[in-house]
């Protein structure tokens, strides 16, 4: 396990909180494999670190720290994948992430399959497959945030329903960052943009 | 329910996979209560497209539509806070999304704490308050990427054991993007950055 702290913990008594110190949030993370062709050969790495940036057209963020192999395949082809991993794909994805593409190759663990993009291979045992073109590179000191549009989401056809988003049987994983095990996801809570509307404002 | 799908369902029987044209790839997304000051005024914001950026410093890119009414709060002090509701807060933290801060007051609703910014209010029945000064901001079209700096990170104590984070008791709730029921976390599936190193590769 890897835990990041750098300061000490000081409890705050008046506000009754604990000032952590910590670097890094506790926070609930979905979790991917981004494809990339690195020198002409699939690659893939384990990724945490992206969200969407905006909606339509669909942007989406990822954050790699540039010391990763993959990073130079995604700028080189201006292209990459994003494969959301089933929970029984936990090992081969934790595997991933922890041997670099220039070190072993990662291409032979995987069925790979393209969509219109020649150079961002998808794997076939992901549920879901995010393809996209780079549009945009932001560097920070130690990471860079590609900024790619979305050109097409392929999916399982179990987590379709009546053309739309089946989401009840999305199967996949968190990782609890920063020293992040996996954890499947658990029991239906409420609705969203739903359950507010019982809510009683206290003003 | 709400479903964002721009283009029909075709199947892409050849790879076995739907080619879905959704325009949001399905995604378990950590929730968030956004705090700022707008116009002198505590306000807080439901948000689920933020994620880290770096490590050291710490980073914290938040995403939110031009069109909010917090927005203007965070660019007017240049500091926010991002608030973890644990999963019994479901409602409230709807509530917030659903109603804009331009229209209702939401600093009632809950009890407000300070840390060294005074216009970043935390919310102190979250289980864990992030604490940020605002760096950057990219524009898009339609959204802001808010890149904040984190300067302390605020806890429970039961989220700490040997002044390290215990991701194990963290109680929270995820969102499902698109159409985003909201899931409790589940059962424990594996060690990250550890059980890769069981797998047998197949090359």
């Amino acid at each position: 396990m890897r835990y990041i702290i750098q300061k000490t913990v000081l409890k705050v008594k008046k506000i009754g909180k604990v000032k952590t110190g910590w670097n890094l949030p506790i926070l609930p993370l979905p979790v991917c494999l981004l494809g990339a062709h690195v020198n002409g050969k699939p690659n893939f790495n384990t990724i945490i670190w992206f969200n969407m940036i905006h909606g339509t057209p669909p942007l989406i963020g990822v954050v790699m720290s540039k010391k990763h192999y993959t990073n130079q395949g995604v700028k080189q082809n201006r292209s990459f994948s994003l494969n959301i991993p089933t929970s029984d794909m936990a090992v081969v994805t934790d595997y991933c992430g922890l041997h670099s593409g220039s070190k072993v190759d990662k291409s032979k663990e995987f069925e790979i399959f393209y969509g219109d993009l020649k150079t961002a291979p998808m794997i076939m045992e992901c549920g879901e497959n995010i393809e996209c073109t780079l549009i945009n590179t932001v560097e920070f000191k130690k990471t860079e945030l590609f900024i790619g549009e979305i050109v097409e989401i392929y999916s399982d056809e179990k987590y379709i329903k009546d053309d739309k988003p089946y989401v009840e049987k999305f199967d996949t994983f968190i990782c609890l960052m920063p020293n992040g095990p996996y954890w499947k996801i658990g029991e239906y809570l409420a609705e969203a943009y739903e359950v507010g509307t019982t809510y009683k404002p206290k003003n």
